[in-house]
Order: C-alpha cells, then structure tokens, then sequence
C-alpha cells in the first residue's frame, strides 16, 4: 500500500491565510466550495506544476484531474504556449492601445467555431455570460432570461439565486428556471411568455455539481434551436467550462445545432488570462454599440498565448484525444469498481468526467473512496466534474487506476459485503 | 518644426479588425470611446512598449501619458516586477490550488494600505466593485446604492445608466446620484431614505471624463465618513484609476479618512492582471460567505508580479515622486499655453492631470491643440485623465513641453489673437 500524504505546512499557511483573506481559499479552489468533503484528504496550496502534474506545499506530488477547474488543457507549463507569451511579453502586454495580436485571435476563433463570426475578448468567463445577456436584452427589448435547472453561469447577480448574500429580488425577478433536457416544459414556457423571452442560457450538456451529468436528449438541443429562432430569442451557449474538450469548433458544433453567441473562457490559452465571447453577424452591431471593458482586456500575452494554445490543440487532434484518454480511465476506474463490488457511475463526456459510486446515496462512501486517492496522490474532487489534459500519459492512467484499487479495497475492508 | 506621424499601418489593421472584432477596438481603447477626437490624429494599435514609450504599428514613437489607462505605473516591461513575474511563471501559474503568493501579497497589503484588514483578489476593477455592493447589500440587509455624479465604477449592469444598450430599469432602481462635493444634497438623501441606505461609492476625488477633474473640498471626505458611520452605510472608495497614484496606503488615506471597502486594479501589479478589494474586520465574514471567484483569481503570477511591484513602488517613494513629475509637467504646460496666449486648466491630482484649454467652450481648440501633440509623439488623449509613470524622466518632459509649444504654435497661427 502507498504512503499517505501529509498536508502539515498546507495547514500551516491556510492559518496564515485565513488572517488576511476572507475565507482563507475562496471559490472554487477553497476548501468551503472545491467540493472537498472530507477536507483532511485535501491539500490546500500547490508549491509547482508541471504536465499532468500538481505539487503541494508539502512535497506531495498528485495527478491533478481538476487541470485548474480547467484552464490547464494541454498539460501545466506547456513549452509551445510558455513560448509565445514570453515572446509577446518581451514586445508589449498591457499597453495603451491594442496588438495586433488581438486580430490575429479573432480570425483563428472566427476560422475555428462554427458558430462564431466574430470574437470579443474579456477576462473571466462571467465577463461573457454577462455580455451575452446584455446584447440579448438590448437586441431583443425583453427582459426574461430563461436557464436550464442545474447551471452555473458565473457570479454576477443575474445569474444567482436569491439565497445568495447581496443578490437583491431585482436582480434575479426575470429569471426563469426549467429542468435540464425537459423540451415540454421549455415549449411551455415560451407560450407562456409569448414575445417576452430575451434568451436561453444553457451549458452543453449538464455538467453541474453535486449531481451526475447528463448529455442532450436526442434532437433536444435541435428543438430549442427551432424554438429560439421562431421566438426572436437569442440562444446562448456557455461553453466556458466544456469548450475546447469537446470539439475544437465549439461544443454546439459537437452536438449538432449552431448558437448565437458563444462564451469561452477555460481552456481558451492553457491558464493564461482571456475570456471569449463569439457569436453572429445579426448580433454583431448590438455588440458594438455595448460600453463593456477593462483594464487587462486587450492584453496582448494572453492572445499570444491564445493562438498557441489553439493552433496546439488542432495540431494533437485535442478535443478527441482528451476523450479518448478519458475513456480509457473511465473504462479502468469502472472495471476496478467491479472488482471491488462498486458501481462507480461515470458520467458526462469522458473529457470532463463525473464520478460517482451509486452504492450508497448519503454518497458518504463516494467522499471517502475519493479522500482514499487523493491522500495517494490521484487530485479528484467529491462532486464536480473532472479534466483531462493532453500531457496525461497511458503511464498516469495506470497509476491513476492502480490508486483507485487501493482506494476500493480500504472503502470494502470498511463496507464489507454481506 | 518636427515630421507628423503616418498612420497607414494602424488604419489597415483597423480594417482588418471590424472584420471579426465588434467595433474593431472596443471600450477606452478604442476610437469610439477612447476619447480619440479628432481621430485622424490618433494611431490604432501599438507594435512595442517600453518604459515610458509606446511604439505603433507604423514605428511611431510616443511619449505615452495614458500608461495603457493607469496599470503601467513603473514603466513598461518593468525588469524587477517581469523578473519577479517569470520566477513564478516557471513554478506554475493558474493551477489547480492557489500558491502561497496570494497569501504574501494580502499581507503586504494589509500592511500598506491603511484601510486595510484583509484583501481579496480579482481580475477586472469591476469584480471588485461588484463585489463591494454585494457585500454593502448583504451586511446591511438594504437596497440603494449612493452614486456621486460624473463617477465610473465598471461595466456591470448595475452601475451603468439606463440608457446603455442592454441594461433594464430594474439593474438600477436602487440608485441614488448626488452632486459631487454637495454634502447637504448627501445629508438630504440619506434623511429621505433613513435605514435604507447600503452603501456610498465614490471615487476618492471627481476625475470623471469630459469634465475639469475636482478634488474633495475642505473636510467633504470626513463628513461623508461620519454619516455613513452613523447610519450604519458602507463607505466604499473605488480607487482603481486613482490607487498607488495620490497615496502609496490608498487614495482614503491621502485625502485623511477610512473607506469601509476600498477597490483597487490598474496600478497593482505593473499590467499583470490583478485587481483588489481590500477591507475592514467587521465586513470579513459577510465577503466569507459569499460565492465569488473566476478561472483564474487565484493565479500566482500576478501575485508575485503585484508583491514586487508595490515593494519597487516603496523603494521609489512613488506616489510623491509621480506627482512631482506631473506637477513639473503641468507648469511646463501651463506656461507654454501662456506663451502662445492659451488658458490651459490642468486639473486633479498632477499623477493623474486632466487637460483643458479654457479659451473655447466648444472644445474643439482643444481638441486640435491635442490632436497636434499626438501626431508629434506624445500621446495624449482629449477627455480623460492623463497618467505619470515612475520611468518618465526629465527629458520626456521637456520634450513634451517642446512639442505642447509646436503644438500651440500651429493653434495660435489658425485661431490668431484679435
């Protein structure tokens, strides 16, 4: 059996961190939110990375499957991408007017997304969800924005729910919420508010926390495209958590059925800081008539480091070798549950797999099979999808499998079968 | 008399650009917004930076006063902050958990900024100011929001006008707009809607666009603390245009008051992309709860570039050295107008001077006069504030001052005295 981690001086600087940050570790990446339930199992601060690989602070080295919630897609630290950002930054990064690096992107996301005329640059992903409902409502004059059940779009206001601290009624009073891959409902929904829906905001598929993640009714996506363009209603799709893993011409271009405006973000420059939102011509005047910016938004490193990154991942065939390494893993984790008596639910695209072990609902035996690997050196989380990233080797998933067994064993010596 | 800038290279690229980017450039960058009148005079996108230089894609060289719009505040491509910034690029970057720098560089703020008991880190200024209303919104249980005319505080529907495509009535019903410096107007809201009042946010002095920029009068700042203090009302200072540029312990701190949340963005970390809410003790636990993070918030690059930059702005005593730079600027200015006949206003703090010759109300002298600096090399913009980086040095300014003169040579010959 393998050597559990210790995680002392991750400990030891979340002390420290918690004096001067609120929450010590917020978001995603903190121990409240990153899904990390039991939290001992977890390391709190990485000291390096590199490849398919995360180091703590203590010197542990893991297999990291969370890839940065997703920005690291071709492996951390990659030479092709590292190179051309340094290039760009020796030349200028953030300056008073733009490079022409920023064209340069453009015309490859143009050439590359299916769905995309043009391309409007920010920094985090909910600067594009935000934008995107904003072109909606102004191009549209209506109000009422529909979600599927299920989604996280960012953390503005209008995409919260109430219970939310901060976020006001006003916020959210146009908000409506229907069940993921329910097109009746949705048809509903739409005669009910004849003339008044501005968009529909859907992920891909549904890759939400804390639950297993589901992949399009057949036609669904086909039907509410048939829906929106009768309505006037503008169909967003927020590919910023799934782009890139799962067809490099967007993931509407993946499941058969063109948007109107696509929102990019994570694996868009392999951990360098842009954001993108790409869309069509119709909507193109309405964007340009938009006051939305910021300080860093036509940086010219992370455009660089952009065109790399995508010119890279069509060069690995990326979104279908990323797929196919999850399948394999997918393929090895489920087998050696069946060894051990579990059935391990594998949800998702196998690019941004979801694990769950279906044995036990209080999914109590799920956390703890979880906490086993990750004290072993394999980074999963508890309840959110997961990502692979094209430096993850055959070599990584066999060690990635061989953890997962003496995960299972310790979960059954714990839970024997009756 | 020196050669006039060619700008065919920028002109080419632009049309190249409002092919696949909306607008082409958008926000303060671009020509729509960026206060680019007369256009002609103004080049499109840059090709290098460096210090206090900024090159266009023609080979133009400007003495740049817009400093990318504030975050080049050392100089370009700073050799200790990049330095600082590669070191940790090599380490790892936007991995999957933060690097301890995000805990180095809250402490050091913590112990510069003198309104400061904690700090939380973003990508856009407007993160942080969305933040702020959050928090303001959650920790008073109330709705409205006092906004001092003229201000800019971001992008987000909230803070925006109603007549900005996209933003419906009910993104901005809660707020409030007072003049300026007019306490009793404040005093007179704040009796009107007793108990209702979440917060105050305001610039730390009026360096709005097209308007003569205007400090606090005599003890405005103080009254507004103690009413907001007795009301139970969050302070919030947006300090993201005018942070590290009065006062090295924030912009409250020069103008002698504590702000409740004080933002910050462009001058933190040199152009690499950070901003920062920092706080008060007794608004931690509300920002604790609340669920707020990007992809790449807790990037370590960033972290290690902001620590080296605010440490190089200690050693260089910055925020008093950038003012004396652009109060020698200023006077050169104010007496080269005088020389040629001008009434030139240079208003605001001198880091962060606005310029306007007084002669015209129409602007439109001023404007030209602008516009024949710009195509001499140094760049100035008509309507926004101006910024002093810490590499301008003594010949920069004369030679600004000599090419102000040509300019308002060429003025004086087409709008001769009477």
């Amino acid at each position: 059996m393998r050597k559990l981690n210790d995680y002392t001086k991750s400990r030891q600087a979340f002390e420290r961190a918690v004096k001067v940050i609120p929450s010590g570790i917020y978001g995603h990446q903190g121990p409240a939110e990153g899904c990390y339930v039991p939290i001992e199992a977890f390391p709190l601060f990485s000291s390096k990375a590199q490849g398919s690989y995360l180091w703590d602070l203590d010197g542990n080295r893991f297999i990291d499957y969370m890839c940065a919630y997703g920005p690291n897609v071709l492996g951390y630290n990659d030479p092709d991408v590292d190179e051309a950002a340094a290039k760009q930054r020796a030349i200028g990064d953030c300056t008073t007017l733009p490079n022409t690096k920023m064209i340069d992107f453009a015309e490859l996301l143009v050439d590359t997304v299916a769905s995309a005329d043009w391309a409007f640059f920010a920094k985090n992903g909910n600067d594009t969800t935000s934008l995107a409902v904003r072109v909606a409502r102004a191009y549209t004059h209506r109000k009422k924005i529909v979600f599927f059940k299920g989604y996280y779009h960012g953390v503005s206001a209008w995409t919260q729910k109430l219970d939310y601290t901060g976020v006001i009624e006003e916020d959210v009073m146009h908000n409506i919420y229907v069940d993921w891959n329910d097109f009746d409902e949705l048809a509903e929904v739409f005669e009910k508010n004849k003339g008044q829906i501005a968009a529909v905001i859907g992920q891909p598929y549904m890759h939400g926390n804390f639950m297993d993640n589901e992949l399009p009714a057949k036609d669904f996506w086909q039907k509410v495209r048939k829906l929106c363009t009768q309505s006037g209603t503008v169909l967003i799709v927020d590919d910023v958590r799934a782009g890139f893993r799962l067809d490099i011409a967007g993931s509407d271009h993946y499941f058969g059925f063109e948007a109107d405006l696509i929102c990019f973000c994570k694996a868009l420059a392999n951990g360098y800081n842009v954001s993108a939102l790409c869309g069509k011509d119709f909507l193109k005047n309405t964007v340009s008539a938009m006051s939305y910016t910021g300080s860093y938004w036509l940086s010219a490193v992370p455009f660089a480091a952009g065109i790399a990154c995508i010119e890279k991942m069509k060069k690995l065939n990326c979104p279908k070798t990323l797929i196919e390494k999850g399948t394999t893993l997918s393929n090895g984790l489920i087998d050696a549950a069946k060894e051990y008596g579990f059935d391990l639910h594998v949800t998702g695209v196998p690019s941004l797999f979801y694990l769950r072990i279906a044995d036990d609902p209080s999914l109590v035996m799920h956390q703890q099979w979880i906490a086993e690997c990750v004290k072993r050196g394999v980074f999963f989380t508890n309840h959110h999808n997961h990502f692979i990233n094209a430096s993850l080797s055959d070599e990584d998933i066999k060690e990635t499998v061989e953890v997962a067994k003496e995960a299972f064993q310790v979960i059954r010596d714990r839970y024997p079968l009756k």
